[in-house]
């Protein structure tokens, strides 16, 4: 079966970020993936961009109304009128996902993932720790996009 | 810019629904539309066959949490894990939609169209009075699937 | 358990209208009920006040995101930020409906409680039919606001 | 205006946790908020039987579809069927939320809440960082349930 990755990060990236955003996207792609994303700017974008120079397709869930808002790259723009709340469809919708450093609403999907069993991969992201203690690693953290999309192939199909 | 059309119907079809839906479906993707639906059977599960026979992508965003619910002629499966509120989450993900034969899900689907300004095409469909008056004209009524679908393909597009 | 009932009207609401939706309210609260409605308006504000007079509780599942948007007589103003997919959820939170009146929010109340079992009582709202046949009675229509709360606190305590 | 305020946790708690979360929605509640929950046990059932004791009202938002999962101490108990994604409707819904302990549910409803902006008061709870770089506090991170309801009120009724 044809597994769904998602990538998710903020819609504004530095340089640095996209040029791994769009690795990510590209091997995903050439990995035989659908690309699922929230559609708009930055990491998503960049992803979405090297998905599609692989002949991959992408998916982009948008939080407002209007299909238009989503970047260029996307195959099958959906507008949900859900705000934030997309982020939670992003997580339903996919069978593994790569968190590409950092806002507030990776870290919501990292959340939801953990909470209905969707495996992580996780770039430059998230460190997460309770008060006190050690951080706990419930990401499966990676150094590079090569390795992000090997592991995310991997827990997506199964085969880990 | 790609229309997006949503065929709604039950998720169980006589076989003259059936065919009506395959047609429809074939047409949606030969006029270059995107086919929206909920995933499932029965008319939905036709038009998706009907698109793809034609070489069309077919979106099935599912009420439950499981993608392999969706049936084999998506060519993208998305599990939402929202129950029958996913049914306003189709609607707006296309900019028309088509009303075929009805079951609660349909009328429901038209309802929160009209609420929200998407044009509705009818075929074999609800009709809507209010109490003790004559019945209203809220759907774009047409007789046969050509009709549905050149109707729809117009009214997607802005060109009517 | 105390019974939840919805009370499922337009934002707007004539004289005759706001006075039965008045009448709904106050009687759901005498008989015990929550009241649960979409926060907005018309006819939620109208049984709103009537159940407030009476000293029961009301419960608005607002569309928008400004808690504000609430009516005066709400007890509790929740903003869902789902539009009208909140429609969805007052279905989801009662036991049943009222529907007064009729626009296209309330028709797909009436539509999404029947797909999931949620009885309706109708008082002067939509008639549904399928083309070409007799009108269905979906709905447990009433006559007047006594017989819509008799009828609603009966359906919601499972006493019928 | 009455301030809204969510208590977040699991829905398991050590008997420490608990008492905690009681005090909270005890004192939460003797300031006059509302105290918004997901309805179920453990920091939410506590939090609940808190406020109730002090004459409050606790609404509770459920993941599921059957009013009866909802813990006893409800005023109101409204199922969503919405699973995880009825976290962001919690955020949405209050003004100010108090984080206590820490799953991934709650991690999430931190994380939504930061999204959309609004005030996080932590109590024992997770700790975040950006992989390499020192933790941020993003949160209003208190020692005490006593600082918590006082933070928490002073923030919901944007007194700070």
């Amino acid at each position: 079966m044809t597994p769904y990755v998602a990538v998710c990060g903020a819609g504004e990236a530095s340089a640095t970020l996209a040029r791994d955003a769009e690795a990510v996207g590209r091997g995903l792609a050439e990995g035989g993936a659908i690309l699922v994303c929230g559609g708009l700017g930055g990491v998503m974008e960049a992803a979405c961009r090297g998905a599609r120079s692989a002949g991959g397709t992408t998916i982009g869930l948008l939080p407002g109304s209007d299909r238009r808002a989503g970047n260029e790259w996307l195959t099958v723009s959906l507008p949900t009128g859900m705000g934030e709340l997309r982020n939670g469809l992003i997580v339903r919708a996919c069978d593994a996902l790569v968190a590409l450093g950092g806002g507030p609403g990776t870290l919501s999907e990292i959340a939801l993932a953990l909470k209905i069993g969707r495996p992580v991969v996780g770039l430059g992201t998230w460190s997460l720790a309770r008060e006190g203690e050690a951080a706990v690693e419930l990401l499966d953290r990676v150094e590079d996009p090569a390795a992000a999309v090997t592991r995310a192939l991997a827990l997506a199909t199964g085969s880990v």
